[in-house]
């Protein structure tokens, strides 16, 4: 019940994000962080100023807007801000202007192939302008004189991220970073930091092993900023880190891997998708479109890869207002958040265990195994056999796991028994 | 002709053994090991009194039988030890009592899916007792009162198992274990020990390089027993272990790797399977069931495989008393013994050699090359030429055999051939 | 235009060489390589005198021959070197002899399996003589007495191969090797030194990085000859090496992997097959037949492999005079120059490049990405993104191609253009 609960708590968290109009910077954004604030007020919040360098990249000037439509001839109304935040080109420049169908074209911005949707436009770092409608409206305007207005500003301002540094009782950290710019569209992007702030709540519900590292930042940009001021913390210390995105439908599971494809992240990732969802669909870091760029550039080089639901760029509705809340649902996101939970879970119980005796141990006499060998009788002990054969004083859960076939949990849960037993005992 | 003889004599043998009553201890036991004896006087009978401790283990009090049946409300026998010794469940506490039907089915064991068949079952560490019965003859038993009465005794007295160290010429050994404590049951298990004991006879028909281990116990309470007093020499000289088992019907050859795969053991055995037996099952060590499972141990960790017929476990037959002399044949005997003998051969024979000369030699003036240059005429000696041409000084004739896809005893010839040209001599 | 006539021209070459009658010594050998020397001045011929001991071979009588024909009963002409010289047995004895059929039949050679055609038949190395003729006209021969007569000679000379060393940049070297001793046969083996010769010339139009070892010699002794003066050299610099040869019909491109599989030459070579003709035939050593068994050989472990069209032994015409002009092309020709050619740039430019900002550059900013984020828009510079994803300052431009699945040739285009926009560097 309480999981239910959460599942429709974050499916809540998700519709009061919804309608705001964020963008890499600005007043939306701010004010979506300031919602998160609220489910975990310890989230600090940065401010990087108008024209900071940043890598390569400078920080570009706030963008705020109040309003925009686009009026025809006949005075209907073709597009409007205050109806679907998506009918602007992100970062529009102000314009107030009459033109013919023929000027107003290079300013509109529509998609053949999903006709029906509001594609999703940006504009950050050209001035430009333009408002974005379904493609089966684009070809039916008719000609005569368009009022484009658009009331919006460029000022010296700030891009706003959030993060989080949660202490475990070691210096070494776990990455879970997920982006926050996109306006309103569910999947990609709510669905990442709404799962994501659920975790930070469940992880600060008791003490862990490992640091936690939260970055929720505008993608590409806010990340690079961000790490242009802390990778050398991260290289130092990250075991594993996780981009949470697009996990609020119900599509297969899927998987991008880092860069260099075996890292710890990816060792995990893979074990807790094969034991738990082994027809996934499993891409390579060609695939890769998110802050997994950034994460696993050389020279930064973080072990951090992604499990999806419906990769971003896979499906239809992707970036167009399809992406909507109908398009996830609270189960899927309750799926996710477990999915995550276990694979943290995995990573804070990866332990290495060694025996305490030669040979099989005499099972039966502890009540571990039938006293009656009967071959038609199955082996309900034969996982308890298999965890134990595995039992080197050398491989972790997740080797006697990718040995066995068995799930981590199932191994770790094992172990339990077995260091009740006094059968094995930790070695690390 | 004289492997006829001995594929004959191998299944005199185990019609000798059939119908002893073996358990993990008693005389029934002891009486095989004396037949066996009789081939191999050399082999050494060790008894390990009750109440020793075998590592996590204490030999169980000694158990013999003289009678036990089961008689019905009628008069007649439902169940009678003297018919067939699987209709005792192994290890029964001697009993005389009359019981309802309904107080006799927690003493009854029959098995629902080979429901002509007396099942194998045993209670070797909790005291009970019980008699086996086929199926379909259990479910017409009428309601009265039964008579169970088992002649049986629990008492001090030792544990017996055999084995002996055949010295070579070298300390470094190969061991070769099989089991001996399953009542009359014919594949699993007298296949393995008879062939075991013919192989003994060929090894000691003349000088080897290496030792060999023979180990022939009750499976793992006596392997257990025998690796608590011999594991650390063993693993100081095992090169390579095979555990026999389950050879001698017509299944497919089946290998069963050691606990880490890639050891010499497995690496010789594969390459016999892929050179002969090219369509072999190939089974995980999760699919382990024997002796293995102790010297796989981590620990103990002796490099020992396992080939097999069908696979214990596999076919219909296994534990229950259609496994039977029926379903064993000479043939399949002496296929078995083959295999072994060219398993050891090639291990014995696995030399380094090196060329004598740079680039190829002159094949046609030696006569190992017809002097005519004619396509037509194929290559006979292009298995010459693929030996010689992976033969650079590292690689032994278990590589070289991997590399050119001939057999190892062929690359052997091929090699004794090579040497008396002159062309290349033994580097190791 | 000019690339159709060099094929032209390659293919011209090969009709003046098609009717010489080659052998591994001899006149025909020798004014083969003089106009290959036409082509190329600097070619240096070398020769080694009858008798010379190399490795385990010695250098046999230089063999020539003037005239040979079978006559029938009838006087008809049943074989006549004049009219092929594939009619004759390679290094045939002088005879002049009247011989019954069934004398003569010892003296004959045709292919029952291609009985149209004349075989290919040599005795290099036994005194020997004989007709070779189509197996459809030997079945048809009456009884009578049959006339030999050939008029040919063995005597003390030498055996001819030609060479040269196209100095680079650095004493590293690449080998480029074919072979000529194959009387009037086209694909096997005119193919290999006409393409060979032509590259040779585009490499001497320019400075290149890496020295150019040229071996045009007789198949396996003459390599053999040449190796055993230089292979010490050639082991301490070779880089790479390739046995070209059946690369004039348009057959499946087809791979002979180094006896090792995975040497430098090995790496190239596929990843250039891998990414330009994908469907590509993968052999494996033990196919070998041509001189990278002498290159490849142990002690010698050059890391030589060999791309051909229709690799020797694998079709019909192969050793036969249906080998001639009409089984090969300009075309195909053509093909195989620029195959090899686009091996040996992509050898010289495989360099290793190095970033010169973190995380990802502002592209659009550049004119190297749209500055519109747009989805349906898509990513013409998703293959710059990618190169600069693997580039570590590790990874060499093979690499690169072999991660992002690029060309070699479009991964080097791309390194310019960032190198251009100071994005890269070279890092060697």
């Amino acid at each position: 019940l309480q999981e239910l609960n959460q599942a429709e708590e974050m499916h809540g968290l998700m519709k009061r994000l919804f309608p705001l109009c964020r963008s890499i910077t600005g007043k939306g954004l701010r004010d979506s962080f300031f919602i998160l604030k609220e489910i975990i007020p310890s989230l600090t919040l940065t401010e990087v100023k108008t024209g900071t360098k940043c890598f390569d990249w400078t920080i570009p000037r706030e963008w705020n807007i109040r309003s925009a439509r686009l009026t025809a001839p006949d005075e209907s109304v073709v597009a409007d801000y205050s109806a679907n935040n998506l009918s602007i080109v992100n970062y529009s420049v102000p314009v107030d202007k009459y033109l013919t169908l023929a000027e107003l074209q290079s300013h509109l911005y529509s998609s053949p192939s999903v006709p029906e949707a509001i594609p999703y436009v940006t504009s950050y770092y050209k001035e430009h302008w333009g408002f974005c409608l379904p493609h089966e409206k684009r070809v039916s305007l008719e000609e005569g004189l368009y009022h484009a207005k658009i009331d919006s500003s460029l000022t010296e301002g700030s891009l706003t991220y959030a993060s989080m540094l949660i202490p475990g009782e070691t210096e070494k950290e776990v990455l879970l970073s997920s982006y926050l710019c996109h306006p309103s569209m569910a999947n990609n992007e709510l669905s990442g930091p709404c799962v994501l702030i659920y975790l930070v709540r469940w992880l600060l519900s008791s003490k862990r092993r490992f640091s936690y590292r939260v970055v929720i930042a505008p993608e590409t940009i806010g990340t690079i900023a961000y790490l242009s001021r802390h990778y050398e913390d991260m290289r130092k210390n990250t075991v594993a880190g996780f981009v949470l995105t697009c996990i609020g439908d119900d599509g297969a599971w899927s998987y991008i891997p880092s860069r260099l494809g075996n890292t710890y992240a990816d060792l995990v990732c893979k074990n807790l998708l094969r034991t738990s969802h082994s027809g996934y669909k499993c891409y390579t870091f060609l695939d890769r479109g998110s802050d997994e760029r950034q994460y696993c550039s050389p020279g930064i080089d973080l072990p951090v890869c992604s499990v999806t639901r419906s990769k971003y760029g896979t499906y239809r509705e992707y970036h167009t207002s399809l992406d909507n809340l109908d398009f996830v649902s609270p189960a899927a996101l309750g799926e996710s958040f477990d999915f995550y939970k276990e694979l943290i879970e995995n990573i804070e119980n990866n332990d290495i265990y060694e025996r305490k005796i030669l040979c099989e141990p005499q099972m039966s006499s502890r009540g571990l195994r039938s006293s009656l060998g009967f071959y038609e009788g199955g082996l309900p002990s034969k996982n308890i056999m298999n965890t134990l054969a595995y039992t080197d004083g050398h491989a972790d859960c997740l080797k006697v796991s990718e040995s066995t076939g068995l799930k981590m949990k199932e191994v770790c849960d094992i172990y339990k028994l077995l260091e009740h037993h006094e059968l094995v005992k930790k070695s690390r």
